[in-house]
C-alpha cells in the first residue's frame, strides 16, 4: 500500500520522496504498479532524451555537460543512468560519474544510477518506470543513459524522444559488426573524442551505414540523420548536440511524430501491464509446484512427458481456474 | 502442416531437410512448435557449447579450430552461429566466416547463421530451437556461438552444457564494466590472441574479478573457472580448450549438474511454451483491434482513460472468453 503523502510529496517534488519512489519502481512488484497507476496522470510534461553508446565513449560527460546547458536555461533535469554490470562486480557506474560531479549537489538536478539485479529485460522496464517518476516530479528535461548492449538500448531508444547514440574514432570497426542495432535508434550521432585519430574516417564510415539504410523507411522520412562531432571532455559540440536534440524534437512535433511515438509507447507498456497481471496470475505457487513435480518425474526418467504435454497441462489448468 | 517425411528425412540427417527444419523454427510460428513437438523424443544427446565475448575476439577461428579437432574424433559437427547485428547492414557475419572456411563443406559439420530478424530476444530463442533441430538430427558436438552483447549471450549460456567466454588482451579494461555479465557465464575463459601485448595484465585482471566471485556461489562449488591462453590463428591453444570442455563436461556429470541443468532449462522451455500460447490466445485480432480503439481515443485526448483502464478493461474481456 503506497502512502497518499508519498505521492503528494513527489508531485511536489520533495527529494526524498523522489527518492523513494524509484527505489519502489526498482522492485516492480504490485506497489510498484499502484504507484505508478497514481502518479500516471502527472506523466507526460517531461522531453526525454536517450543516450547510448559502447562503454567508454564518453556518455556520462556529455549527460554532464548536456545537463549544464539544460542548467543554464533554467530547466529542471533528471537523470537516469543504466548500467548493465551485475551486482558482482559493484554496479552502477554511469550515474555514480555524474553524480560525483558538479551537478550531483543541485537542487534542479536529480541523478539516479540503476544496475542489473537479474535480467537486463527487467532493468530497462524500470528505468522508463523510474524517468515516469521524475516526470511526475516535474522535472522538465529527462535523460535515460544506457550503455549499448543488446536489448536494452532498444527499450530506452523505444522510450526516449530523441536518442542519440555516441561513438568514439576507436568504435569504426565495431560500427559494422555489433553496433547495428544502434544504427536503427540513432536520431543522430555523436562522435565523441573527435580529436582523435580516425575521426574523419570514422565519421565517414557512419556515414556510408546510413546511406544503405532505405530513404524510404517511414521512421526517418524527412528527417537527416546527422553526426555531431564533439569533445565533451573540453565541452566542444554540446551546444551543437543540444541544437540538434531541439531540432529534432521540432520535427517530431511538426509530423505529428510527437504523439504518434508516444501512443505507440502506450501500446507496448498497456501490453507488458496486461501480460505481466496474466503472468502472475498463471505462475501461482500451486501451479509453480505442479510444474516441479512434473520435472521431478522427467528427471525420474518417466517416460512420455515431454514439455508439450506438461505445457497444455498447465494452461488447461490455468483456464479451468481463471 | 509439417510433412511427415520432413520429420524422418530430418532424423535421418538429411542436409536439406535440416536446412529446412531450421528456416521453419526461425519463423517461429505454429508450423515450428509443431515441429520442435515432433522431434522432441530426439532431441538431448548432443552436447552443447556455447562460444561468447565480443566482437573482434576471434570466436569464429576458434569455432573453426575446435570443430576440427571434433571431427578428428569421428565426431560430427553443428554450428549455430548468432549474430545480433540487423538485416539493415546485411546480417550474419560469424557464420559466413566459417562457411567459407575449409570445413564448411563437409558432411559431417552443418553451419547455419542466424541473423537478427526483429528482436534479439526472439533470435536467441530461435537459435536454441536450431540446436534441437541439429540434435536430433543427430550431430554429436554442437556449438553456439554468439557476440557477447546482452542477453541473447545470457540465454545461449543457458542453453549450453558448458560455456567459454573469449576476450582478448585489448578487452581488459571493458572487462570490468560492461562484460560483468559474461562473467558469470563463464564455465572458463579464453584469452585470444595471447601473443598481443597485455595478454598477461589481461589474465590478472580476469584472475581478480573472478576472485571476488564468492566461493559459496553454488553454480560453480567444486569448479574451478580457468583462463586458456590461444592464439587460434595460429591453433595454439585450441586442444587445452577442447579438455578444458572434457572436464566441465565430466566435472557436471559426476556432481549430477549436467541432468540438473538440463531439467532447469526444460523449466524455461515449458514456461515460455506456455506463456507464449497464451499471449496468442491473449492478442486475438479482436482484441488488438479494441487496444488500437482505445489509443485512438487517449490520442484525441479524451480523459479519464489510462493504460491502467484499458488494460484491466483488456484483462476482463480475456479472463470472460478464455
Amino acid at each position: 500500500m503506497i502512502e497518499k503523502t508519498l505521492i503528494e510529496k513527489l508531485l511536489n517534488n520533495d527529494r526524498r520522496s523522489v527518492a523513494r519512489a524509484i527505489s519502489i519502481v526498482e522492485k516492480n512488484d504490485s506497489e510498484s504498479a499502484e504507484l505508478l497507476k497514481n502518479i500516471y496522470p502527472n506523466v507526460g510534461k517531461a522531453y526525454r532524451i536517450g543516450i547510448t553508446g559502447p562503454p567508454g565513449a564518453g556518455k556520462s560527460t556529455i549527460t554532464n555537460q548536456l545537463a549544464k546547458l539544460f542548467i543554464k536555461e533554467k530547466k529542471t533535469v533528471g537523470i537516469i543512468a543504466v548500467d548493465p554490470t551485475s551486482p558482482f562486480t559493484g554496479g552502477a557506474l554511469l550515474g555514480d560519474r555524474i553524480r560525483m560531479s558538479d551537478i550531483g549537489q543541485r537542487n534542479d538536478v536529480f541523478i539516479r544510477s540503476m544496475a542489473t539485479r537479474g535480467s537486463l529485460g527487467g532493468l530497462s522496464k524500470k528505468a522508463v518506470d523510474a524517468a515516469d517518476v521524475l516526470d511526475a516530479a516535474g522535472y522538465e528535461m529527462i535523460i535515460l543513459e544506457t550503455v549499448g548492449v543488446g536489448q536494452s538500448e532498444l527499450d530506452i531508444a523505444q522510450a526516449a524522444d530523441t536518442t542519440m547514440v555516441v561513438l568514439v574514432p576507436e568504435s569504426g570497426d565495431s560500427v559494422q559488426a555489433m553496433k547495428a542495432g544502434l544504427m536503427e535508434i540513432a536520431d543522430f550521432f555523436v562522435l565523441n573524442k573527435s580529436d582523435r585519430p580516425g575521426a574523419q574516417q570514422a565519421v565517414t564510415a557512419i556515414k556510408t551505414i546510413l546511406s544503405m539504410r532505405g530513404q524510404d523507411d517511414p521512421g526517418i522520412q524527412g528527417w537527416s540523420t546527422e553526426i555531431i562531432q564533439s569533445i565533451a571532455s573540453e565541452n566542444e559540440g554540446i551546444i551543437e548536440i543540444k541544437n540538434e536534440i531541439n531540432w529534432h524534437k521540432n520535427y517530431l512535433l511538426k509530423t505529428g511524430k510527437f504523439s504518434a511515438n508516444r501512443v505507440k509507447r502506450m501500446k507496448v507498456r498497456i501490453k507488458d501491464i496486461v501480460e505481466e497481471k496474466l503472468r502472475s496470475e498463471l505462475w501461482s505457487e500451486a501451479r509453480e509446484n505442479s510444474l516441479n513435480l512434473s520435472l521431478e518425474k522427467i528427471a525420474a526418467g518417466r517416460q512420455g512427458l515431454s514439455p508439450y504435454h506438461i505445457a497444455e497441462e498447465i494452461l488447461e489448468n490455468f483456464k479451468e481456474h481463471i
